[in-house]
Formats: structure tokens, sequence, C-alpha cells
């Protein structure tokens, strides 16, 4: 079998090597300025300096079947974006204004916005127009850099509604070039009827939803939104104990607004991911960091809510794994660019570029369980990365507001 | 002579009518929800209502050889970007990373950093270098939807070099779609040579560039940066006095960092437009509105160094017509994308979506002088207008970190 060498290429990448209970040392990169990289059935056969690379193929004898002069550009992993609610069948521009205008969630509400909007836009679609809406957005985070993608539910709320979704995520893995990572998220929201007895609901999405999804074997993970008026940490732990009798991966919104014990509860049950945490404190980040668990912060939406950001800078004091994401979705984010999400944990977290690049990539392949597949430019794993019109990974933060991201290629394949 | 309607666009634009002495009111804008525009000729011929639009051309037997239908996007004027020192020869990607690692700036001028390194770099390219690089961050900014530009001279700091920045610059007006303005700015830094002694070095402005600046008959504005360690204010006003004598409009860097009464100045002078001002104080910006001066400014910059916004909001208050400019530069702020200006601005220093949009047109128009050419879509104005995807200018905050502009018309042809 034969390969395809990229050479005169800048490589970064982090790196797998001495990883904790989970997640990569943040902010641990390799790198060569005149790197090489070699693909072969759409793994990195060999990485590394393009005289090693060249020497190493030369001493086994490898066929080189065509070779990529990179001119020097900035070489990176695709991104990986841990955490999205791309799949939505509305924008909700008008509700934006309502919010830049400093209406209260209530009267957004009362406007006919808020979430609950979204999910009447999840119902009125058909199948087909939902899919071609989250088409249309997913290959537009594809030319932002995005070769891996987590991707909720949410917007159901009902049995068969969510299953549509989930439907409609799986094929977006069929009919794109990512690999897509479907999260079912029944949990998003508590539904208007069920006002005031969410525990009524709880029982609904244990005893009905959750088997139906186990049923249907398409979520691989299980999110709840624990937060005050939504979720308690009791009702977060009953739906995401179940889930997880029925083999599904967990991972948690924890602490947005306040410290409801979110993040306590994601270290007590090990999830994947705890995601936003602007609130979580100290104790329940320590004990994230002792149990393993991803913290993934979501800057565009600080970005776009106007609120603070998450304390990015303690978490790594602390050892706890960051990921960085998206958010994507039509109320509180509407970004699918990795290079924007990049820019703002550089320039307004604080992170160094290492350690957003380990962000963005490796911590977050971790925190959607695809850790030994992608996230970095490493022997064995797939070849998806990113060529970069700039010469490291500093592009992503120097140019600002503007993409870099020049050509994308997922299992050494171009593919935008 | 016949012309081409789009029709079934959302438009909004910014109007000329009852303007003070400089500078459009800041967020008056009309828009029509099915609206159309005739252009002929290159020109806006008719703009309104569909309904409307179509009657009057009916009623004057107007030719209409072309129709597009627009289908609901959003149709707003072409973003007009007032301050740009986009003309530069290289990038300075290393140096950004040592300002990120907190370095200062005697530091990174010490590596071989800082504004004469872009003059180091102007001189070792040839012009054609010069041109083709400039060339490709103003077709990425036309990509963006900017179709006016502002460019500066000011990494050449002696005569021949300043010149050969004005040829490129003028270059890029014949050889790219944009209406390009010149300004020669060879009071941009105090050259090394002359450290501690800048008043020799404004005797060079003053009796050897400026004329010669006059005589090549390129730059229609010459700008000065007015600032501590930089040019004084009677330094300042010495050189713009006597741009102005040579028959030059005038423009001024003011009051960025300390207020050393740039913006009086400015205002003194009556000058087009101040730039950054985030120390200006009240009386001076009270100065600027009676004086008609357009406030420039820059809050790509403010991101990209990391620094507060200028205080858009109070200038509003105060009756400063503001623009707003992308600043593209390599060393303080590589940006060239009017929409994420436009959502910074929006998001961070809390203007509205109409005022913003005022800001990135027809103010900016003011500031550049074109304001009766370019900047809002009215009858007898150039027919540049961006077509977005999404319902209103809403989306390019809604939208974060990434730019809606599907399409680039100047005069009236798909640019990009
Ligand atoms: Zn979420
Ligand atoms: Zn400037």
């Amino acid at each position: 079998m034969g390969g395809k060498l990229f050479y005169n290429a800048a490589i970064t990448t982090p790196l797998m090597g001495g990883a904790p209970a989970a997640g990569a040392a943040q902010g641990r990169v390799a790198s060569w300025e005149k790197g090489a990289l070699f693909v072969e059935g759409g793994l990195v056969a060999a990485v590394g300096g393009e005289a090693e690379v060249r020497a190493a193929l030369a001493a086994k004898d490898a066929e080189i079947e065509e070779e990529r002069d990179c001119e020097g550009a900035a070489m990176i992993p695709g991104f990986v974006d841990p955490h999205t609610h791309i799949c939505f069948a509305a924008r909700r521009e008008k509700e934006f204004t309502m919010r830049l205008q400093g209406k209260t969630y209530l009267e957004i509400l009362g406007a006919g916005g808020g979430i609950l909007s979204s999910v009447n836009a999840v119902k009125a679609a058909s199948e087909e127009e939902l899919f071609e809406t989250t088409r249309e957005n997913v290959l537009s985070a594809l030319n932002f850099g995005t070769t891996t993608m987590e991707v909720k539910s949410g917007y159901g709320l009902d049995t068969a509604e969510e299953l549509k979704m989930l439907r409609v995520i799986a094929r977006l893995g069929e009919e794109t070039p990512l690999d897509i990572v479907p999260t079912f998220m029944g949990a998003h929201a508590v539904p208007a009827e069920y006002k005031g007895r969410a525990d009524d609901f709880v029982d609904i999405l244990v005893d009905e939803m959750l088997p139906a999804v186990k049923k249907q074997g398409i979520a691989r993970y299980c999110d709840v939104f624990c937060e005050t008026g939504v979720y308690t940490v009791p009702q977060s732990r009953r739906i995401l104990e179940a889930a997880r009798k029925l083999g599904m991966k967990l991972r948690i919104h924890a602490d947005e607004v306040d410290d409801t014990q979110g993040a306590g509860l994601a270290a007590e049950l090990r999830v994947a991911s705890a995601e936003h945490l602007l609130a979580a404190n100290e104790k329940n980040l320590k004990a994230m960091a002792a149990a393993g668990v991803i913290a993934d912060v979501l800057p565009a939406t600080a970005y776009s809510l106007r609120k603070p950001y998450a304390d990015a800078r303690r978490m790594i004091e602390l050892g706890v794994p960051v990921a960085l994401a998206s958010d994507c979705n039509p109320g509180s984010c509407f970004c699918e660019s990795m290079p924007f999400v990049f820019g703002l944990a550089v320039m307004n977290m604080n992170m160094t570029v290492e350690e957003a690049l380990t962000g963005c990539t490796l911590n977050a392949a971790w925190a959607v369980g695809l850790q030994d597949k992608v996230g970095s430019l490493e022997t064995g794993k797939q070849a998806d990365f990113l060529l970069l019109d700039g010469d490291s990974p500093t592009i992503l933060a120097y140019h600002a507001g503007v993409s870099p991201v020049m050509e994308v290629y997922k299992k050494g394949v171009y593919v935008a």
C-alpha cells in the first residue's frame, strides 16, 4: 500500500503520551518548522521533521505515491468541536435583537422566542428540511476546519421528535465528511406543559425516552442541562444514571449561571465532560481534575451573551483538562467557527496558543471519547488536518476575526 | 439606457438627509422588508419598497434589462473602511506571540519587531512584491464586503519609500474593484535615526516629503500620529497645516493612549476624521462635534491589543458622528474583516445594529470625503451593495465570528 507525503509544512500538534486520567497536558505540543506527514489508508503513517520522515520511509521501503509541497504553511490537527446544538430548524435573529435591546428572557419568551421556539421549529420542519438546514451549517463548520463534531438533540423534547433529531444527526455522519458524535439531550429544557412538575418529565425521560433512544441505537452520549430552573442535581443524577445503565456515555451542562454543584455531580459520575462551568467552585473543579472530567468551555457563548468568560486559566492551574467548543446554537451563540473560538480563548481568556490548540483538538477529542482516533497528528491516528495561511497556529489569534484555514483534510482526503 | 433590478431584498440603509456639519444621524436608517434597487450606469437609479420602485420605473418607462430575485436576503451598502495601514510587506506573527507572552514594546523592538520592522520590510520589498502582498489582503477585505477603503502610507518614512507606497496604493485603486482613498502618513513614527530630535524630521516632512507627495499627486489626505512619544500637538499642527496649504485634506491619530489634546487639534483644524480617541476628553469631543469631525473608532484594535474599547456611546451622546474602521495593520491589528468590526461594535461597544451600520457605511464615507458617492443606497449614489445571508443587518452581530457577506456588488457589478 502506498501513501501521500505532505512535506515542507510547519507542523504543530498536541501529544497523547503520558496522558493523565483523561485529557492531554494542556499546551504540550510537538512542532517541526520543516515537517512532513505521510498518510496511508487515511491514517498518519509517519509524522515529524521532513528529513527524519523521509529517512524512515526509505528505511522501510514505503511507496510514496504522491507528494505535496505545503510551501511552509502551518499544519495542525483538524478541529474537534465537542459541544454543539447545531441541529436546529430556524435561526432566531429577531430574538437576538430583542436581547440586544435589553428585553428580559421572559419578554422574549412572551414574544415567542427562547428555546421552546426552537422546539416548535423542529416540530414544524420535515426531517428532510431539518437535515438540509443542519447540513449547511455543518459544512460551514467544515470550511472553518472542524473535522469532528459533537451534535446534541434537545429541540424535540418528546420521544418522536428527539428520535427524528437523532436520525438527522446520524445522517450528518453519513453524508458529510465529518465524524459526528451524537448526543441525546432530551433534558435540554423542561417542556412548557411540564412547568412546575419537572419530576414528571424526568419520569418520561427515564421510563420512555431513554429506552426508545437506546433501542434506536444512534446516541453515544446523554447530556442534561443541570441548572437553577431547569434540572436539579438529583434529577440530573437520575437521568444520567439511567442512561449509563443503558450503556450510554455521559456529559452534563453544569454551573453555567449558578453554582448548583453540577461540577460535583460531573466528578461523582465521572462523566466525559462538563460544560460551561462559569460558576463552578474550586472544590468541585479539583474533584473533576481527580476524576478525569474534561471541562468544555464556550468562549463564543460568553461573547454572544455579553457575559464573563469561564476561568480557563484557573481550571488549567487546577489540573482540569480544558476543551474549547463552539456551542453552536440558534439562541445564545450562533457560531460554528472554531478559529473564532480559538481567537477568543487566546485574546479574552488568556490561554496560550498551545493551550488553545490542545483545547480545540486533543482535549476536545477526549471530551467526545475519540482521543484514540482524532485530535492529534500521531502515528496510527486518522489523518485529519488543516493547512493554515500562516507560519504557526498563532495565526489563528493574530489574524483577528479572519479564518486562516486554507485546506481541510479528513482521513487524508481534501474535503474543503 | 436600461438597468438591472434587484428585487425581493430586505434593504437597510442609512440616509444622507438632514446631515449636520458632517456625518449622518447615527442609527437613522430606512428599511424595506420587501425592497428593490434599480441600477443604471453603475448608479442607484431607484430604491425603496418593491411595489413603489416598480411603479416608478413603469411611470418613467424605464427599461429593465435584467431582474434578480434576492430571495429575501438582507441588502446593505458596501462597507467603507476609513482607516487602514493595509499596505505592508510582511506580517508580524512572531512579534504577536511575544506580545501575548507579556513582552514589553521595548523588548519587542529589541528583537527586531515594532513599526520599524515594517519600515524595513517595505524597504526590502520591491514595488511589485509590496503590491502583490497588499492586493491579496485588499481582495480579502472585498470578500468581507469592503467596497471603499482608505489606505495610508507610513511604513516608508523617507521620501522615496513613501512615494513607492503611494504608487502601490494608487495601483490598488486601478487594479482592484475597490474605491481606494490614499493617505500620506509620513508622520506615522519617528525614524530611529531621528530619535530625540523629532523636530528635525518634521522639517524634512514639511520641507521635503510633503512637497514631493504633492508633486506626485496621489495622496488625497495627510495623517499624523499625534501621541506621547511620537508627534506633539505643535508638531502635528505644523505638519497638517503644511499639508493643507498644499491642498491636501487632513486626518489625525489622536489621544489613543494619552490625552495630549489631539482631539482638540482635530476640532481646531476641522480635519475630516480623528482616529482612536480612547483618551479624548469631553471638552474636545464636544469641540469635534461642533466642528463636524468624524470619530473613527477601531474595535478590532482594542480586541487585538486586549485594551479597552473607545467609548462610542459617549461620543454618540455628545453628537460626534462615529465611523468604524478595521485599522488593518501588521502590528496591533491584523484584521481586514468589517463584519468582525461590526460584531465587536455591537457586542463589545454596545452600539445598536443601526448605529454600527451607519458607522461602517455612511459615516465612514464622510470620514473619507466620499459621502456624496458611497455609503448609502440613495438615488444618484454608486450602486455599491452587499447581499447578506440573513434577514437584516442584525445577522452581522448574530452570526458571531462568521461573515454573512454572500455577494458583493461595486457600481452594480458583481465583484465577490
Ligand atoms: Zn449547550
Ligand atoms: Zn492607524
